[in-house]
This record gives structure tokens, sequence and C-alpha cells, in this order.
């Protein structure tokens, strides 16, 4: 089973994906509505809504309005070892908002106020069932599917404190799509790749993984009660652009193509941003920025 | 104006304070519904729905479901003393999600798996107007209005790797409340206070900020759009237990009461949590938990 959801003239919808063809799920706006249901799988399998042709849809984020998005930073061994620091004992866990997420085929934009714009291919997980200490060996039941995320980084921000987030929440920075698929499709060595004009910056397995995922929802439910639609990164490969020597970072107009087996790929075009604002002030005809 | 979320059986509303009356306002579920209402004021001024006495209402936490809770760290200046760390350039931010947060006078759970509970009494910001790139003279007007939140933090989750989110984000961990007022009302030497059983631990005034109100807005809108209900906490004053000698945490039976002139205080009880699980197997009937 895979599902995505669509962007329609004035409204989104979630589909079921028949190969080439996409099949709506009527009265399902997304796929995170979608998955509120125990029964989605059932609901998306028989669904027999509008059919569109992949070659003319667009892509909404798979989960456009997840309420968390929680993702586990350090935690592929050879991207731990390219950072230079030591294996970590635990998790570490940072936060994003919807506000971030950008369809898996829209331009990502490259601000006026950072330019370090970095990469970070990762496998993100969709929550179906909630639950809170959930124990490892039941962790997978909680699962839902799996898909793509690139955690789009302003590195420029994120080092101005010890505190990542401000590099990570940039608007409309962080593809997450274009599929969902169930969990048993997804190979425990499936490839993830990050491709620049195409050329291979990151590659791995995600076997390469510290922590697992069913490590991951163990720890995090051990804190909050994580809830259908909620959506856990595990984490980036080696391969990052700061990283690099010397480092590089994103360029306007290059191509940044993420995939991992199976899911399928991303394919995002970096867009030089126009100093645009919404302040108030804007609003009313005067000027908002010396 | 002052405006509350009231929890009524099997629903929730949002209220106008009026005295020791709240006077529901018809139609709108909660602050955070209503202020999406670029003329908020005027509906809650309007508003004539069922009253209800200050000594019956229980109150829901102000805004349940904030797109985005941001949070600022380290901003008062003697605050930053305590810690021992250096005035910063930049503003800390880190996140919150909705499942953290708590009504004004719902208990606390202290959880078995971390007793380091500690407090952080913060003001905090309710957006109305939406805006990206906000110019600091102009960020007033996007403010619906302040409330106050405790930003109780789980210090050993916190510190067991660098970044601060899994020691912020426990369920129910986080009171927001009780009323949203606004803007014009708080005086900008208000004193904002931690009591614990009585005693006072933490005591300011908000003119202690060092990034101040209209910055934060500016800051925080350089990256993301602030969209009407979301929340931005500017950080706590000195007296956190931490930073105490020795350190002391808040223990089981004790009252933590929150307040800052003119919005009021939460009083709100720690309680040890059972261990609870919902893991799917503990639905099932067996053991989830070693």
């Amino acid at each position: 089973m895979k599902i995505a959801t669509l962007r329609l003239p004035g409204r989104l919808t979630a589909a079921r994906v028949d190969g080439d063809l996409l099949v709506e799920i009527p009265g399902f706006s997304d796929v995170g509505v979608l998955v509120q249901f125990p029964n989605w799988e059932d609901i998306a399998a028989q669904a027999n809504g509008p059919i569109h042709h992949i070659s003319s849809v667009d892509f909404a984020p798979v989960v456009p309005q997840p309420g968390k998005i929680l993702c586990i930073g350090m935690n592929y061994r050879a991207h731990i070892a390219e950072r230079g620091t030591p294996m970590p004992e635990f998790p570490t866990v940072f936060g994003k908002f919807a506000d971030a997420l950008a369809g898996p085929h829209d331009d990502i934009p490259l601000p006026p106020e950072d330019h370090k714009l970095d990469w970070e291919a990762e496998l993100a997980v969709i929550i179906g069932a909630p639950g809170r200490r959930i124990h490892p060996n039941d962790a997978m039941s909680h699962v839902a599917g799996y898909t793509i995320l690139n955690d789009v980084s302003m590195r420029g921000y994120q080092n101005r404190t010890q505190q990542w987030l401000q590099g990570k929440i940039w608007q409309n920075s962080t593809p997450l799509g274009p599929v969902v698929i169930s969990p048993d499709v997804l190979s425990p060595d499936a490839i993830i790749r990050t491709r620049i004009d195409g050329e291979i910056v990151q590659e791995s397995t995600i076997d390469d993984l510290l922590f697992d995922i069913p490590e991951i929802i163990a720890y995090l439910s051990t804190f909050v009660t994580l809830r259908p639609g909620d959506v856990i990164s595990t984490g980036t490969p080696s391969g990052v652009g700061v990283a690099q020597q010397p480092p590089r970072f994103l360029q306007a107009g290059e191509l940044l193509e993420t995939s991992i087996d199976s899911i399928g790929s991303m394919r995002n075009y970096i867009v030089s941003e126009r100093m645009e604002t919404t302040s108030r002030r804007a609003f009313q005809g005067s000027v908002a920025l010396a």
C-alpha cells in the first residue's frame, strides 16, 4: 500500500497509489487525517474516487499538518563519525513544525538571511496507533508507514546558539513525501540517497542507524504520547555539505533529489527567495524593512 | 479585555472574563480559534453566552492547540548570570508541542523516569495577526495578548544531550493560562513570580528581558510565519531550582504557583504519576513493561 496527499484546485485529498494512477480517497483531505482511523488501510484499499495520472498531480507534504515532528539527530554511525563526536548514549531530539514542511516537488527557498543551506536525507516514520511508554517489541504496531524527509538546514542560524531549532524550522524548507508506504514494504537494507544535480552526495543503507526505529519510538513515547499522523525523522547518513572539505552548500538553481528504495524520490529545486514581508506595516503599504 | 478557555462537559469554549464571571463566546471552542478572526476583540466584547462563576469553572490551557510554541531560552539578564554564561548575541530558541500543555490549575505529573522537575515562570505572547519578517516597530500589532507559561523542565532528560527538547515536552507538563490579557493592560515593570508552597523562588520584573518582545517577534518571523494562536514564551528570570545550592527540584504534593501582575496566577499541584502505558500490547492485556 502506498498513499499520498494531493493538491487539487481549492482542496487537498488523500489518494491511493496504483502504479501510475492516484485514486482519491473521498472524505479524507490528507494522509494525516486518514491515519486517524484505525481501519485506514481498509478505507484506502476500498476507495474508488476520481483517478489522476501521476504525470499531472501536485503532491503536498504527505502529512501536511502533523501534531508533532520529532527529529533524531546524530543517528547514523558514519554521520556521527564525520562530525567527529563520540557515539551518544541517548538519542538527540529536536522538533519541527508543520510550517517548515514543503511538498516533495516544491521549490525550496534559499533565503536572503542565510546562504548555508545544507541537506540531510532521512527516513521518516508516520505514527498510526497512539501510545505512551511503548515497549520496543510493540513499537512497530504503532507505525502507519514510512516516508522521506529532507531536513534541509540553515547552518548559519543553526549554529548561532547551542539549540539547533532556528536552523531547522525555516518556512517550507523541509520536503516530506512523496508517499507513505506500508512498513512491510521497506527492506531493512534499503538505500537512502541524496543527489545534487545528479551527483550522489549521501548514500547509505538504513541499517546504519545507531538507535533503530523501535528504540526511537520507545524512547520518545517515554515522555510524550505519540499520535496518528505524528512524524518521526530518524536522522541522516554521512555526506552532509557542512562536513565536506571545503564545506558545500546548496545554490540557487540546483536540484536536490532525495530517495529511499521502495518509497520513491523527492525532487526539489533550490530557488532564491525574494525578500518578502507580511508585516502589518507592509500590508498598509509603507516600508517594512530598512 | 481578558479571555479564557473553559472545559465544560464534552466540550471546550472560549469565554470573556467579567470580574468573577466568565461569559461564553458562542461558536468559538477556544482562545486559539477565536484569535483567528481579525475582529476577535469585537466578537469577545459583544458575546453574551451562558455565564459561569469563576469558582465553578475548569480552565483549559488558554490556547489548547497552538500551531507553534516557540520558547526563548536564557533571556533574563539575572538568569543568564546565574547560569554563569556570557550575554548571548542571538536569542536561543527551542520548541514545544500542544501535547506538553496543561491547564492553569491542572496537576503536573512527576514522572517515574525523571525526578529533576524544575520550574521556569515565563511571560508568553499569543500571536494575533499573522506575519513574516515583521519589523520590530510593527511587532506589537501582531500580538493578541499575554498569558503565563511555566516551562516546567525535566532536567535529567534535558541534559542527556545538547538539545534540550526531550526535557521540555513531557506530556501535560507545561501550564498555560489562566487568561489572555490585552497588551495594553500589562505594565512594563510587571512582576513575575514563582512560589512553591507559598515560598517565593523566582521574582523579577519583566523589564529584565535581554531581547524584548518586539525583537523576539522580529527574530522568529525572519525564519517562519507567525500565525494566530502561536505561543511565544519569552524566557525565565533567575531562581530556577537547578541553579540553587544544592539544586532543588519539585516534589510530589508541592503547590507550584506562577503569577504575573495583571494576568493572574496558575496553581498546579505536583502529583506522582502512575507508570501508565498505552502501548498496543497493554491494550491487548499483556505486560507492556518489564
